[in-house]
């Protein structure tokens, strides 16, 4: 399945690392990881899937498609700014949020938007979202929540 | 200025009252609502406005414009679906927001992203909203809060 | 009803005193300008429908509506960069095209793809444009091709 | 490089022939075909690649990725209705345009607008489509013309 993964372009050191190990459990999961295609969480998730071998997609705001993270296998230029987030999470079968401010938190509201099952790890707090501890469980999570 | 009035489509009897409360004193101070353009808060938003003879715009998901509640002056189509959320916060200076769930919850987190103030009446929690009680408080808040 | 008028932000003089009178036209008749809000073919459009005491309707690329000309009565910021043309077409209930380029044949393409007549004066070339020679027969012709 | 591929989905016998064979000559070159993600030319886009074992974006209107056709490797979902038109364009480093009625005549439009190179057959006229003949000369002269 694809899951979106969510949160921060500046997040704290242990969101970074949470990100990059959730995005090697998906890869070796055989999943695929759909995110903005930037910096921060979503560079260090398309990282750790990258290392794993699966697949990245990176759904960006601006027009110029060089401007993904250099872990993102494919990238998607849309131009539409920050209602690009809309489609990051249209694009995943579930979410993980991991970290992050107001743009994670119109993500999470998406999340509730499309009927996408969302785990979070330090994320914005919203009563859809698992509040989980570990990047293991956060996986689990989503891969027991989609049909 | 324009306050954006976001929140749910099936409110509770206390979210429409205060919505309407809202719209009517914006409007009476000079204000344009902007809105989603549909019903609930959106709908009582808009008829408080007209109430007071104010100007309301709704910014519709969809591709016809007549979807628009009876209380929108100009309704705008914008066959984006939900991303169309991103559109109703950027048009506004500030935002009011009033019950609601996840599609409110989305374009709360724009209220980050694109720096609008905003004020919440039992609206979705996150750091940035000033949770306020009344209508009265939540207009005089963004009327506070906007250069 | 409302008219969309659509052409390029560098035209000829002709073009422009074409738009100017289009938009006096539509104003005079009671109906409504919407445009993409910027300059050239846009703000002439405007200016007459103003001249005339007409409203209009400005749909941005870009996330500020400040940038709308000085003739917008209604400005909506998108930030969907180019991918506004869709929402200018769609917002109308017919098209008037004059002079333009590139931005103005997609909004050609969305005449025809949302079913709206379309007049052209010196615009691009299309099967479904009715090719017209003055302002008053691009007016009437929408006129009487709108239900 | 990444080529788009534009027309309709109900085109001629000889515009499925054509696209076809224009996918299956980029996708044997090593290019990866961007085009629409539903039927018509979009599908014979991609099954051409396919067959030559090159990769295949769909950029689709709607909100579930499952409406891609099944030829598509890697569906994006948008949610924006024709509005994604411009998307198609903008994630090709060029263009291959076969048949085709309004929806394709914007993305004709949006072709100029990006500044990409566009070959047509039977497509819609426009003065900087390079008008060619055979699924050969429109991949011959894409690559020729992207730097």
């Amino acid at each position: 399945m694809r899951v979106s993964v969510i949160g921060g372009s500046v997040p704290s050191e242990a969101g970074l690392d949470a990100a990059r190990e959730v995005g090697r459990l998906l890869g070796e999961r055989g999943h695929t990881v759909v995110c903005g295609g930037l910096g921060g969480v979503m560079e260090a998730a398309c990282r750790g899937a990258s290392d794993a071998g699966g697949h990245t997609i990176g759904i960006l705001p601006g027009e110029d498609r060089r401007a993904a993270n250099e872990y993102v296998d494919t990238a998607i230029a849309t131009g539409l700014g920050h209602a690009r987030n809309a489609l990051v999470v249209l694009n995943g079968d579930a979410v993980v949020a991991i970290d992050g401010a107001g743009g994670t938190l119109s993500e999470v509201g998406f999340s509730s938007v499309y009927d996408r099952a969302i785990a979070g790890i330090d994320a914005p707090d919203a009563p859809h979202v698992a509040d989980v501890e570990t990047p293991s469980d956060a996986v689990d999570y989503v891969e027991a929540n989609v049909d």
